[in-house]
């Protein structure tokens, strides 16, 4: 599945088994959030995680920092 | 601070100092919620935290499970 | 691989490609022994967790509980 | 408390309230970590973290990146 581009931002969910593998997911997004100091806006129901990459000091839009935290998210 | 009623759901935006601050809480809330058995529905931005809590098996209304773990996380 | 039994307690090593893998697996075996109430003596370096289970309360012995817990960690 | 300087290592063990609170801390030091590309050896047991730091590539040796993880999470 690709990310789509929506208002601006590039947007996945992702659906997990249950809630603790979907939140797994999420520390090991975090930390490449963290290490690549961008961060997701980003929502959890249960087993599904949404991502909305943009970038805010850009006036909000999709810049190269979004699209390689998406690839790097893809490659976990 | 309280929680929201809002479109019949137990809403609450927390802030943290940095992002990894948020996810700690996000880590703590996510045992309070896998113990209880009952999940939230929630963002995360930098460093907020938007918690929304409904009893979806109960037609997505608030119930007693909610009021509980909104005090639970409260108490962290 | 199989969990050792050393000095009462059953312990095993599990191993990652990276210290972010190994730290997703701890939180999703943090889920699981907060869950059964029971708690892992455990290290980790790198990408190399160890995990060591014993029930404390019953004088240190391999019990049911840590034989329950190895498993459900052997099923993630 | 001081970190302890025990057979070429910086060691310290922190103490919470339960489980919970110390697996937060440990997400912490584990951003922390990432960050800086430079982990530790570390172990939990319920609500006790013990931290373990010296640099591998340089011999097993306190170095400047241990004295200055040591002080990002002494700022937690």
């Amino acid at each position: 599945m690709k990310w789509e581009d929506k208002d601006q931002k590039l947007v996945k969910t992702f659906t997990f088994g249950d809630f603790t593998e979907a939140f797994a997911f999420m520390t090991r997004v975090a930390f490449l959030a963290e290490k690549a100091g961008h961060h997701p806006d980003w929502s959890n129901s249960y087993n599904k995680v949404t991502i909305a990459l943009s970038t805010h000091d850009q006036g909000n839009k999709i810049t190269q920092k979004d699209r390689e935290l998406a690839q790097k998210i893809d490659q976990l």
